[in-house]
């Protein structure tokens, strides 16, 4: 099985749905328009994506109920990315090889190009006319939750505070619950919803809930882990930076033989989670394609 | 009737319903909860909240039904005015005589406080228990779009891009359309919507349509009056500031006297929207009010 070939296979139908729906005839708004297809159109691996439309495919949903909860997932990172790479954020001037929305729009036009982005990817979602009307009420209601305070952007605050600060390794677990977790989660239970499952007690939602918790954490200590053991030209970008920023990192707290092991363990039970439904190959595949990877 | 004794009994039941919703055990999200509560709690004439109770009111619905969605479109108010006030923006260090967000907590957590606000006032809307599934769905999507990109963002958008400009009548309308308008309007509707009215076609739901553009119109025109006319002891700030920046208003088009007499004939089409309903005296003087209001 060729994950990379399936990723890409869906990244290029995400973006003609992402594209599409990003379209104006009002000339005042030309410009709004514009910087949102640019951030949103400005590639990456789409695993968020990629997750929904195989846990709506595992059980049984149609492609067409995944493909808007798709778009609304993609739509809510890409928001996250533009206000993340501000300047009073993280300052990063490239992102993907390409200069940054606010290098490219301005810090105002950015600011606002990450409102919209989120906006439009929860209206995406409420508004998924190929779902039960109460399905696209609790999926929106479940992405609300899992951006929000509690969610993502509680992640983001308590990374913020974390800087300089030696964070003990229950507040770096659960930023990353939050700030990558959640996300994670948002995604693998929209696929879920899509599949018309929105009761929380049923076996495959909280299989989909496991195997994202899972595989969350592993992409993390992975993305440590290829900071001080990667390969630069392969990464794409230098390596130590975390060590350089004085970042608190799973490597704070064990060697990188002890994170590999720990990465290995909750992947495994992600797979265990979806192993007892007939169809979860590409979603094991997908587990083991992310804790194998260079970059 | 007293309008402003109505108006600041229904900021302090919703200020109890906000502050209510703002806590949190979390003590890794204090400095998130304590921004957002700093600036959803920060006063304000909360014309928005009381427009959605006395639609709710209007049309038989119930005030449970309404107070989550009054909630709602307060922070996303509240949400736009943090953003807004960032220095990459308008730079504003000042409001309702309060430091602003970003001068209180720093612009990387105004910029987090900002998502996270806009996030819960979407999140209210769809959780809104006290109405039908169906509606609560109508509600949010509804909100979604006025408060996006073809709404108040996009209105923000033509405002950043008219800077130095000299926009046309039309251009200016647009803005003022979307970028105070989309919220007024997403207000009324959300009280019409609590009153279990989400059929567009409906003579109720198209009445609140008319009123909301009348009196959100209205309302930039008298702004744009009293910048010039009123009274910066009253106002509370200096009189003269669009001049000063150089921004088109209502009148670089007409003279003060026309602009009055186009504010009374937009606030006259609204109280006729509403005439035809039985108990519309209270939103008929609201529109009066903020037609003679002096700040």
């Amino acid at each position: 099985m060729d994950i990379e070939k399936l990723l890409s296979e869906n990244t290029a139908e995400i973006d003609f749905y992402l594209a599409e729906n990003l379209q104006t005839s009002e000339l005042l708004l030309e410009t709004l328009y514009d910087s949102m297809r640019y951030s949103a159109l400005s590639g990456g691996k789409r695993i968020r994506p990629f997750l929904t439309a195989e846990f709506c495919r595992l059980f049984g949903g149609k492609k067409e109920a995944a493909i808007p909860f798709e778009c609304a997932i993609e739509y809510v990172h890409a928001s996250s990315l533009v206000h993340d790479d501000m300047p009073c954020m993280d300052n990063d001037d490239m992102r993907r090889g390409k200069p940054t929305n606010h290098v490219v729009y301005g810090e105002d036009i950015a600011l606002l190009c990450g409102d919209a982005l989120i906006t439009r990817g929860y209206e995406m979602a409420a508004t998924n006319s190929a779902v039960e009307p109460q399905t696209a009420l609790a999926a929106v209601s479940m992405l609300l939750k899992e951006a929000g305070a509690v969610g993502m952007m509680g992640g983001q605050e308590i990374d913020l505070l974390s800087e300089n600060r030696s964070p003990d390794f229950a507040t770096l677990m659960s930023m990353h619950e939050k700030k990558t977790g959640a996300l994670i989660r948002a995604a693998c239970l929209l696929g879920t919803m899509a599949a018309g499952i929105i009761d929380k007690n049923d076996s495959r939602y909280k299989a989909a809930e496991k195997y994202a918790y899972g595989i969350g954490i592993a992409f993390q200590i992975i993305d440590d882990i290829l900071d001080v053991d990667g390969d630069a030209a392969v990464l794409g970008k230098a390596t130590h930076a975390d060590v350089a920023l004085g970042k608190t990192t799973f490597l704070s707290f064990m060697t990188v033989d002890e994170a590999r092991k720990y990465a290995e363990k909750l992947t495994s039970e992600a797979i265990s989670a979806i192993e007892p439904f007939e169809g979860n190959e590409i979603l094991s595949e997908l587990a083991t394609f992310l804790l194998q990877r260079k970059k």
